[in-house]
Formats: C-alpha cells, structure tokens, sequence
C-alpha cells in the first residue's frame, strides 16, 4: 500500500539552483583565501629555473603530466558520462547530472587535497599546478562511480551532496592511505574504486528501494543507447593506461605503468567475451558485460601497475578480472538486489568494488615481494619512495601496509556512505518516486518527438 | 504572399564541385610557390641542432605543442560538428559542413596567417611548423562559430564563400591587433570568438528570412540528437585548456592558461545549471543550456588565461558566463530574433559573441592591472612580450592596447560580416527555400527508413 | 535451390569461449617466457640514465611518444570500431567485434614483432616499451582493416581467426619489407594498409556469397547509424597526423609526418566532396563517400609522410585520392561484387587498398628522388637509415627497395588471404547464413523495442 502513497515531488526548482549558487560563492571565497599558482604555474618560473640552473622549460611538470590529464578528464567526463546512457530514457541524466557533479567536485577536490597535500606553510596558501588537476579529477572519479549505482534512483541535489561528502571522505582517506600509511596507490585501485564503489553501494542501500519495479519499463537500454554506452566504454578503456599512470613516477613508473594497464585491459577483453558467451543461449554476447566487464582489469592493475607486475603478471590480473566481473553481473547483481537489498543500477559492484579491492590485493602482494635484486637499489627506493622517514621501511612491511590501506578504503567507503544515506534519505531532497525512477522527464525538460 | 514563391532550388551540382576543385587546384599551386617546413620540420634540423648548440630532439616545438595541437583539433573537427547535431533532421549538415568547412579553411589560413606572421624574408617563403597547423585550425573556429548563426539556413557553397571570405579577414584583424596593436590573446576571446561571432550574426542579420517559421516543424531536437550534441558540448568542454593554453608561452604560460580554463569551465558549469533550473517550471533542465552555456567559461579566459588572472578571478569569470550566457538563451536570443531579425540558429551571440567581448574586457582589464611586483621583472616582461619596439611599454597602456584590440575585432566582424553577407544574398548559391531550411534532405542522400 | 538449404547455425557458445579462454592462457604463458620491460620502463632505468649521461627523464621515450601512442589507440578502438557503425542493425558487432578483435590481436603483435625486432640475443627475452604498443596497435589496424570486407559475414570465432593468421603474416612481411628490404614505412601505407586491404579482399573472394542479396533488407544505413559512423571517421581523419609520425624519428621527422597528413587529408576532403556531389542527382552529398574517401589522404602518405614530400606534394596525393576513392565507391565496389565476386562491406578497396598501393608508389618515387642538397647530408642518412650495412645505399636504389616492398605487401596480402579464406571457409565457425548477415541478433542478445 506504501507505494501507492509514493507521491514524491521532483520539483528542485528552488534547491538545486541554491545550492549551485550559495557553493560557487564559497568555491570563489575559498580559492581567493587559499589557492594561488605553484611554482611551475607562476610567472615567477622563469627566475626559478634560473636558480635552479633548469636550462629548459620542458622540465616544467606540465610537459611530464598535460596529456595524461587530458586523457583523464575525457575518462571523467565522456567516459564515466556516456558509460551510464546505456538506460533508454535517462542519457541526459547519465551525461548531464556527470558533468554537473564532476565540474562541481573538481573545485571542492582542489581546497580538500590540497590542505592535506599541497599546502605551503610559509604563506597557508595551497600551490597548485597540473598533478593538483589530476588529482581533483581522480577524486571526483571516486564520487562518479558512487553515482552508477544510485542511477536514475537520486535527484541532482542529492547528487551534490553526496558529492561534497564523498570528496571530503575521500581526501581524508586518500591523505590516510598515502601520506600516514605511506601506501603507494598511482592508479587508484584502493583510493578511488573500491572506496567510491563500496560509498555508491552502502548509499544505494540506505536509499533502498523495495517497489522500485514501478519504474522496471525504464530499466534497460534500447539499440542506440547501448552504442552511445560504447563510447564511454571504449574512452575509459583506450585512457585507462593514463589513468593509472597519470601521476606515477617521472620516467619509468608512467611508462610502465602504461604498458601493464594495456596488457591487464586486453586480457580482460577476451575473458569477458569468454564468460558473456558460454553462459547466454547460443553464446550470444551481452551488451552490458562487454561495456563493463572489460574495464575491470584497469581497475586491478590501479595499485601495482607502477609496480614490477611484470608483463605476464599484468595478463593474468586482467584474465582473472575479466572473469570475475562478469560473473558479478550475472550472479551478484541479481542476488545483491533480492538478498542484501542494494540495488546497483550500473553494476558498480562488478566493476569497481571487487576489481578495485583485488587491486589492493594485488598491489600488496607485488609490493611485498619486492627485492632489490630485481628492482635495483636505486629503483627500490624511487618506486616506493624509501625516503625520510620511511627510508627503512622493508618491501614485506609496505606490503603490509598497502594492506592496511585497503581497510581504509573500505572502511571509508562503507561508512561514510551509510552516514551519507541516512543524509539523502530525509525527504527535502527532490527524489522521484518508485515509478519515476530512471526517466529523464524528472529533470528535464524533454521534447515530445 | 512572397513565401508562396520561395522556390529557391538547392541543386550544387555544378556550383559545389567546381568551388572545391578550383580552391584546392589554387591551393596546390599557392603551396607550391609559398609554403616550406620550417626549421623544426625539415631535415637540416639536425643541423640547426648543431649549430644552436641544442642537445636534445626534444626542445623541437612539437614536443611542447603537439598534444595540444590534437585537443584543438579534436574541438574543431568533433567538438563544434557534434555540437549543432542537436537539430532533428541537421545532423549530415552539421558534422559534414563543418568537416568541409574546416578543412576548406586551414588551408587557406596556412597562406593568409602565414604572409602576416611566417613569411621568411630572405627567399619569399612562409615557413610552417606545428604553431601554423594550430593557429589554422584556430583561424576556421572563427568561420565555423559563424557557421552556427547560419546553420540550416545555407548552402555548402554559401559555407565555402563565407569562409574564403572569413579566414581572410581573420588573418588581417589578427594581424592588426597580435602584431600592431601587440595585444595578447593566445586563446583568442577577441581574436576567435569575439570576430567570428560578431560575423556570422551580421551574415545571419543580412540573409534574414521573415517567413522561417515555415521550417518550424524542423526548429528543435529529438532525445538522441540531444545526446549527440553533448559529444560536441564535452569535447569542447574538455579540451578547452587545451585551446587557450595551444600557443601560450613555454613553461608557466601554457600551465597557468590550462589552470585558469580548467577552472573558469567548472565554476560555469554550475551557474548554467542553476539559472537553467531556476527558469523553468519545476525546475527542469534545458538541454539547450547545458549544451552551450557551459562553455561560456572557457570564451571568456581566451585573452586573459594565460595572465596572473588568478585562480578565484577565473571561477569568477567563469560564474558570471554561467549566468549570462544561460539568460542571453532565454531572453535575448528570441528578443533578436522578434526584433532585431537575426536568427542565431544555435544561440552563438550567447555563446560566443557576448563571452568573447566580455573575455576581451577581462584581458584589458588583467592586462592594465599587471605589476612587476605580481610578475616579477622578467615575468612581467616574457607574459607581455615587452621587448623589441615594445620594451618600454607599460602594463596600463598594454590595457589600453588590449582595449582597442577588441573593437578591431568587432569593426571586422561586424563590418566583414555585412559585406559577406550582401555577396551571399545573391540569387545564385543555391541556399534552401524558407520552407527547406533545417532539413538535410536538401543537400544529402537520405535513406528512407 | 542452394541457399534454401542454408541453415548455418550462428551458435558460438562453445567455440567462442574455448577459443578466447585456450588462447588467453597461451598468451600468458608466452608472456611469461618470452616478454620483459624495456631499459626505459624498467626500474632500473635510473641507474640507465646514470651511466649513459642522461640527465633528465624526458627524455624516456614515453615522452617523445606517449600522445601519439594515445591518438593511435582512439583511432584503432574508436575509430575503426565506429567507423563500421554505419549498417542499420550491426552497430554491435561493429564497434564490438573491432574491440575483440583488436585487443586478441595486440597480444599476439607483441609477441610476433617481439621476435622480429625488439629480441635482445643476450637472455632471448623480448624487451617492450612505448613504440611496441604502438606497433602492436598498427599491427592490429591490418587486421582491422580486413575486418572492414567481411563485416556483417563472419562469426567472431573466424574473426579471431582470422586475426591470428593475419597478425603473423603482417610480422613476417613488415620484417620483410622494413628490415630485409631496410624500406622506409612510417605510415604503414605498404605495411599495414595495402596488406590489410588484399588480406582481406582476398578472403572476402574466397568466401563469396552468391545469394548475399538474402540480407539486402540489412545493408544500408540508417539516419542515426550514419551519424555513429562518422564518429569514427573524424577520429580517424584527426588523428591520422599522430598515426603517420607516431614511429617517424624523433625531432623533424615525427614534425614533418604530421604536417605533410594534415595538408594531405585536407585536401582530400575537398576532391571527395566535388566528386560526390558532381555524380548525385541535384548535387547531393553521400554518406559513404564523406565517411570514408576522405579519409585517403591519410593513408596515402603513410609511406612519405616523413620524406620531404613538400607541403604542396602531400595537398597533390591528397587530392588524387579524394577523387580516386570516391569514384572507387561509385564505380569499383559494385563492378567488383558483379564482376570479381569480391563483395566489400565497408569499401576498403577504395579507402585502403588503392590509397595504399598510391602511398607506396609516392613513397618509392619520393625517395629516389631524394638528393643530399635538398635532404642535407646527415639530414638523407637520418631520413632513410642510411647505416650500418646500408651506408653506402643510394636514393635511387632505395626507390627501388621501396616498391619491392610493396610488392611483398601485395603478396603477403592475396596470398595469405586466400589461404586463411580456405580455413575460414569450413563448416565450423558458425557463421550466418544468407538471409542472417548484417544482423546483430546472430551474435548478441538485442533487446527487443
């Protein structure tokens, strides 16, 4: 009888224009009190190189990092966006609602990391430059996945909010994992997915949804919808080798960084194929495993790609993945919505959660095996950064706290997502109702064709 | 009674491939007398090498600006041909005129920007390099923003004149103010977007066709045309530091213009949205300001990017474009239409003109406050290039330069823009009767479904 | 009588899985054998740099070649994949099959090219870095390319058969022709392009369907697939630049291939629009000729891209192909599919195999014609590799080398296109019958609307 009653109102006609009004203003205030150029950004480059006897603007970092964060920002925003048009009737919001949060979380990511990581305490002022950029989107990256599996289910004012706490949780996650546990993570595998998938998860279940079935005429894609998904897809899946080695170590650690995303993803793509086939009837492929399952391996190589995975370690952690997340879609989704009462409208669970938390694994492991023989004295040290305080650290003890890392993610993510549900659940927030879910007539305005 | 004999015929077919066969024959034969590589292109580079006393390949210009280079060229290319996709039944037009436009225009851009700024005295030659491919592909975003006040509305080859036409104007009024006035405007708010815009709405104003509404039936967009035009709308988004950083100086330069577009893009996303929503009945989103509003941001820092605009001064900008920009597509796009009869099929005054003239005005006004005590001695020198004939410049009269600058840029748009379009008033291009416009029909194969 | 008997069964459920899975595992057991990291994205690069006087990472061929890397990796994934969008119901397997087929095939390219050229004899291991995967992806672009004349007509299982074969014929034939013959191909107009295109018009002859005409309903586009596929079109035309220099020599050749593809692709736009519009009632543009023709004048100067071409010679090959390709399409394919029962799904005789054979004749004529006073002396020996046991060779000789590997390109091609046809043709891959080609439902699950 509940649901008969469901008459909520999706009118955001006063809350979403204030929030975006009174956070802007804030963002303006914050940046004037706090963000200034760094050293690489200001006109004062020129007189730094002269002091530093750098004999070439090439060396300027911007050179290092522009094109993998262009890369990254097109993983961001076309590739997270138009992953989620896959549902016939909600591309604008998949598309429209990504680009809002990810332009409004990129501004808050800048003031949250950089307190923790960019701050000069001669002035208090925060320096920021391209890796500052790279980061705000890695960040956001986390909130974005939280939103796949509350698609079609929140408002965009909800959105937000669930953005200004996940980015807050995140930068002190990531300022945990990183800068206190001295964990190494370039790619993000603990940072950005298994917390923001496992934040998206426990949000979903506190906004769960038992009629949600009103609404199941709108769940699921039509002919185009699936081939606009692929370009999301195929941008996430082509960008993945920047991603993961966007802000790893000048020289070697982006390249190789690059070259075990690569070979991880190829090997997901055929596993994915394998497990989408042999369980369909006549092995027909489908469309929602092979626009998902074959980024998992991306996502596990996030920790240790850096790392000396080696080559053929690379192959099996994509082989392993590919695997794994299409049997999430097949088996856990189903079973996570009857039984444990998540509803994940993208499967982030399949594509983030394990294969983000198998990244851990993984990271730690290869990171505990590490020797010097294989590494190099010299490489050791720069890999892992055994410097300062942390020059005696031995590779079997960062693998233990690459471990420990990981239950910070999930901590995180789980926690904070159930305090941030009971948040989203008050009924200020402009949500739909049970049979309104996944329509883009809640939000826009949609001309009749 | 007029419009029952609009019988205007659309067959090319004489005149489209005989203007694209003599331009590229011309073109050829110009090249051919004109056009060398450049030192950083040629083969006697490892000689140049030697001699300059250059240690490394790398220190070749295209190292520092060939990704920035492929970003522009995605924005021409997919960024403003997917953005008018938006129209129902004008998307062969929008993406397949842009294409020849574009290609069309670079060419000639090579010759015309190349006499003003690459010729090399010694033999007569103009020299190109990668700074040449950017700035032609930089010069035909002036023709293609044009292009959006017409779209629909024109023939290919009325496209074809209006650019021949608009690359050379184009290359005169950048010369006059980057060379003669020594403004600044690497990404091109007066140059690009003040010029293009101002020109395209005087064509649109000349070509004014009092019995549209006749086409009404093809005025607006359908869900999937929506979803395409935000491929255009992201591609642009995305890449926009990209654009305003492309020919920035080294080092700081090009890093601090792709902060202050990164930025000043993000802070505008949320102001469109919230006077989007706030304007419509339940506060619903319009797709048509998400679409173009939000690049507002990115006009308005063209000039003043790569400036100490600071980073709370590009969110301001970016705040204010939001707002204007998302108001000019509910206010004065109809307001022109109904009363100053210019129809702006895709909203560039919004988009284009007004950020551009406002991004000039930022740039005068950052320009004029420059300090050498915020640049440093050198800084302040290498950002204003004070040197040569202009060394003794003072930053309050390079405002006043900045200024002036601007109104070259709208003097030739406007003045460019009303001769062009008294030439593409001629009963002769084969442009489509008023009740043919928006239909792709007229100029393309379309397959019955 | 025949084909009323074709009952081909499309089931894959064994064969698919069994060969992704048999062939995965392989992989990585060659992997583990046989593939290390590379001096530059091997940790020990550090003590590398040390010893060889390399004082700054930038130096790491990352840089130099990572963003060409990235445009080469759109082109092959989105490319290709979108490019094949354009039937009414094969969006699917176009953008799918492409991503399958490419990520099996860049595996076995690294392998295969491994042994040829990057083998260090000192441990028998094969040494990967950045323009390993670059050369994978083009490896795979051959394939791709024989894709393009069976779309719609095979199984994914002859597919990877398909790649498989056509992988190791490419590594033999480039080995050939760039290391025995020591030809110059940048590009790959040779290599990857004349190669791929008989590859697979070989195999399209062998496999000929009489009664194809069965699944006429099929071929053709509809008005949103023709949009998709010019997704693919523009991706490819933008990014061609970086494919062509992305393995030229660091500094002025990776410079002067990106110039002379961007004049090239230019021009060629022009002369595809003119010949359209010249052979259609009323003027009116086609579809296939923009999507594809255009994209020749890449293709063409893959071989000469890096010679000195000139800028007015690369406009020239720009436009013969523009016309050369567009009256391909009009005239070839269907004299072709009558005459040679060769039938070609996407035209690549006309975008691949004439423009390549084209390129080779440039690229042989461009180097014969080569002199030390245009070249300058070390700028010759640079640009063809003039060393080592080829110091002494002369242009002209190398001309002649240079169309000895095209021939070896056409052999390898037809040869071992209709030996891989011969296996493709047994009764066991499950692909379509007559009445079923062009249709997604054979080989994925598609939702009914």
């Amino acid at each position: 009888l509940t649901d008969s009653f469901d008459i909520r109102d999706t009118n955001v006609r006063i809350s979403l224009p204030a929030v975006c009004f009174v956070w802007q203003i804030a963002m303006i205030i914050l940046f004037g009190v706090f963000i200034r150029y760094n050293y690489e950004s200001d006109t004062h480059w020129v007189e730094y190189m002269a002091q530093q006897n750098i004999t070439s603007n090439i060396e300027n970092d911007f050179y290092y990092r522009y094109p993998s964060f262009q890369d990254v920002h097109v993983m961001i925003f076309v590739g997270f966006g138009f992953l989620m048009t896959f549902l016939k009737r909600y591309s604008f919001g998949a598309v429209g609602f990504n680009f809002l949060v990810a332009a409004f979380g990129i501004q808050w990511a800048l003031l949250m990391q950089g307190w923790f990581h960019s701050l000069d305490y001669t002035d208090g002022k925060i320096k920021i430059g391209i890796e500052n950029l790279i980061n705000a989107d890695f960040c956001v990256a986390g909130c974005l996945i939280a939103y796949g599996a509350v698609l079609g289910k929140v408002s965009p004012v909800q959105l937000l909010v669930m953005t200004l706490f996940g980015v807050t949780l995140y930068a002190v996650e990531e300022f945990i994992i990183l800068s206190v546990l001295h964990a190494c993570d370039a790619g993000g595998s603990m940072v950005i997915h298994t917390f923001g998938a496992y934040y998206g998860l426990a949000i979903s279940w506190v906004l769960y949804r038992p009629n949600l079935d009103q609404s199941k005429r709108l769940i699921g894609s039509v002919y185009h919808s699936d081939v606009f998904a692929m370009i999301g897809t195929l941008f996430l899946w082509m960008f993945w080798p920047s991603f993961n080695s966007a802000i790893a170590y000048h020289g070697d650690g982006q390249h190789r960084a690059a070259i075990n995303t690569y070979l991880s993803l190829a090997s997901c793509v055929l596993t994915t194929v394998a497990i989408s086939s042999v369980t369909q009837k006549k092995g027909k492929l489908d469309m929602v495993h092979i626009q998902n399952a074959t980024l998992a391996g991306g996502v596990a190589v996030g920790t240790a790609a850096e790392f000396l995975l080696t080559c053929y370690g690379s192959l099996i952690v994509g082989f392993c993945c590919g695997i794994i997340s299409t049997f999430g879609y097949l088996v856990l989704t189903p079973f996570m919505e009857k039984s444990l009462k998540i509803q994940d409208t993208c499967g982030i669970h399949n594509l983030h959660a394990i294969p983000g938390f198998l990244g851990g694994v993984v990271g730690a492991i290869t990171a505990a095996a590490a020797t010097p023989s294989a590494y190099g004295e010299e490489g050791l040290i720069e890999t892992f950064d055994f410097t300062g305080n942390f020059k005696n650290r031995s590779p079997n003890i960062q693998g233990g706290y690459q471990a420990a890392g990981l239950c910070v993610a999930l901590v995180f993510g789980i926690g904070g997502g159930i305090l941030v549900g009971l948040i989203l659940k008050l009924p200020i927030w402009g949500d739909p109702a049970d049979d309104a879910c996944f329509d883009d007539e809640a939000y826009w305005e949609v001309r009749p064709e």
